[in-house]
């Protein structure tokens, strides 16, 4: 494999082709899908040779990639994973780490890493990537790309490989918000186009970020409140983002674990770093915090839905910190896992949707702004994001 | 006048009766209405002498009272009123000052203060009042009972005197929870019964409180929260009280004197203290700063139907103060009035609905706690303060 394979969000050999569609309304774009979505003859590698080696190519090709070409994008193949999507920071040591354009040294992000990757890089329009635990959102947040976590449940993840089922999403990427709708008019379902606001600063998320980017992302919120009109505060209160953070693991953990852990158990696959210890965790997981973290989950979405049914949206970073550094230590690395997923478990634990924005650098390094709907909103958020990027004079 | 008679919540001369009706949802109960109801063939005094001469008896019975009779509650007579409904103290030095029995050192409350001065003291179950800046709300608090401000435009107000009509509401105290809501089954239009939640205490509201008020008011807010689960916290931040008070103001005032002044410049009438004065500044005030109320009126409105249009509730103290003293000065009651008013004006300037449950005493002075909706969820909000008064062992 070549540094240029290394580097590059496409998977080596993963360049693919899908019979294209005459006009439609995507005619003129390009588009990757994550290797995890199935198409028909080409293997399914879960960014982890043991999975390429265990399971034979694809008889079909998964719904949602299906959609985009038959609107009329132009499949250009598939990009590399996180393996078995377990894992944030994008890297993989049997394909490559794909490169983060914005900042070489640092992570592109993860799972969805090789299609983030291909969108910062101007060589894909849209991608297709998926979006459990912050997926979509934290490598949008690094690379400095648009990214969107639909509401659960929203878009078909038929032939695409499962990781938590309730909460594995699809999700994509653009890099400019008219591009990231026009992909959700294909992909989304009719509806949810109802206007939104207001706009809600969740504290908790602010406080929780690094001061720098809470400092770098206020501009951005201002062109949102110039949108929604000023900005109410809240406070969680009772749910610290830990203790979101806590319940959202013990819940992803046990069904990571019921829904891979038999292969991994029969096939002893070999891991890159972190991903073993993931699974080793998730299969000790005690039941008693997996069934509480559910009962918790019931409550949180409840609220959650009371709160943003009649139209108000979140605000807060989509990711608490920059990318880190390629060579963080592994202990960094848990570290930015936990504060980061106490706010992506936000959206997570309440089956919400969210959009991450490109919004500001910090130390050359881009973070990204997120605005939180209601489940079944994802259109009108769309619209949303496209109306804030024009605010802030980013290219529509 | 006897003194009894100036200590009354009724009328001087104004008991009276209607068919009654058998049976009915509101069999064996009671009611009286504030004399600015119309009761056929009775004068309606508005609480002034000088309206009550020159106006002629009524020849219709206001459809809210017929309502009420009509479901078996038997009709005791009219209520004393603050002159034209506006002031909130409860004063009326033409037909006396009704007790507040709760602390009789000190005001009922009003505008609608003999309505809940008779409920107080058990003379009545049920009392109609009306509440336009708080006219309810504060007699209920102050007393030490129920007291529900509907949704705007929910509660017919025809056959009832207007004083600045797009904030007025009906509204109707009783001494239980579950007599509050029976009458709400009477009066208020089908639906709007799907289950609230989650609850949101509103900073400035506790902020701007007595500290022994809010201090008071935690056990009841437990309460709430075992039913609704634990509060969010959130600010208006950008809304102060200040400026929600100045804008509900502006617009007041310029309604009060396009619906009341040709009658009070023709009539030039006697008012009791601070009613004229009241009078005088709404002659006075600026038209554009009632537009520039009705404009950030409208952009509050859709604010907090984006807010609480998903069932979330807003809680806060009814009123940041116990009652005044009787004798209070008159800059003492223009500051009362300054710093209720704020709080008051939240569900005014939303058209929300909002039930005051009494929750605790304050040198054995009552105070209310608040349970605010958005427009059209009255009958789930007055299901929830009955499950509320429960959870705090009052009387149902």
């Amino acid at each position: 494999m070549t540094d240029e394979d290394r580097g590059s969000g496409f998977m080596p050999g993963g360049r693919a082709s899908l019979p294209p569609a005459s006009g439609g309304p995507l005619a003129g774009l390009t588009f990757a899908a994550k290797d995890l979505y199935d198409v028909a003859g080409h293997p399914t590698t879960y960014g982890n040779p043991d999975w390429a080696r265990t399971h034979p190519a694809a008889v079909a090709t998964a719904p949602a990639v299906l959609a985009l070409a038959e609107a009329g994008a132009r499949f250009l193949g598939k990009t590399k994973t996180v393996e078995l999507a377990f894992g944030l920071t994008g890297e993989n040591v049997w394909y490559g780490t794909p490169v983060n354009p914005a900042v070489p040294d640092r992570f592109p992000g993860g799972s969805s890493c090789g299609s983030a990757s291909v969108v910062a890089r101007g060589e894909a329009d849209i991608a297709l990537g998926s979006d459990t635990g912050g997926s979509v959102r934290i490598p949008a947040s690094y690379c400095g790309i648009y990214g969107i976590r639909p509401s659960w449940g929203s878009v078909s993840l038929v032939g695409a490989r499962p990781l938590a089922p309730s909460y594995d999403t699809a999700g994509w990427f653009a890099a400019r918000a008219s591009v990231l709708r026009l992909a959700g008019e294909v992909l989304l379902p009719e509806g949810g186009e109802a206007p939104l606001g207001p706009v809600i600063r969740v504290q908790e998320a602010w406080m929780n970020a690094q001061p720098a980017v809470a400092a770098a992302l206020i501009p951005a919120m201002e062109a949102v409140e110039k949108v929604l009109g000023p900005a109410l505060q809240l406070s969680l209160v009772p749910e610290t983002l830990l203790e979101l953070y806590e319940h959202f693991r013990a819940v992803q953990s046990e069904e990571a674990w019921a829904t891979l852990g038999a292969w991994v158990a029969e096939t002893n696959p070999q891991f890159g770093p972190g991903v073993g210890e993931r699974f080793a965790m998730a299969r000790a997981m005690d039941p008693a915090k997996a069934r509480a973290g559910r009962a918790f989950r019931q409550h949180f979405r409840q609220r959650l839905m009371g709160l943003l049914g009649g139209g108000a949206v979140l605000i807060y970073p989509t990711s608490p910190l920059i990318a880190p550094k390629l060579g963080a230590s592994a202990a960094e690395q848990l570290w930015v896992r936990e504060v980061t997923l106490g706010v992506t478990a936000i959206a997570g634990m309440g089956g919400l949707c969210e959009v991450s924005i490109p919004a500001a650098t910090v130390e050359d390094a881009p973070v990204g702004l997120s605005l939180v709907a209601a489940p079944g909103r994802d259109r009108a958020l769309l619209a949303l994001a496209e109306q804030v990027a024009e605010r802030m004079g980013l290219p529509l």
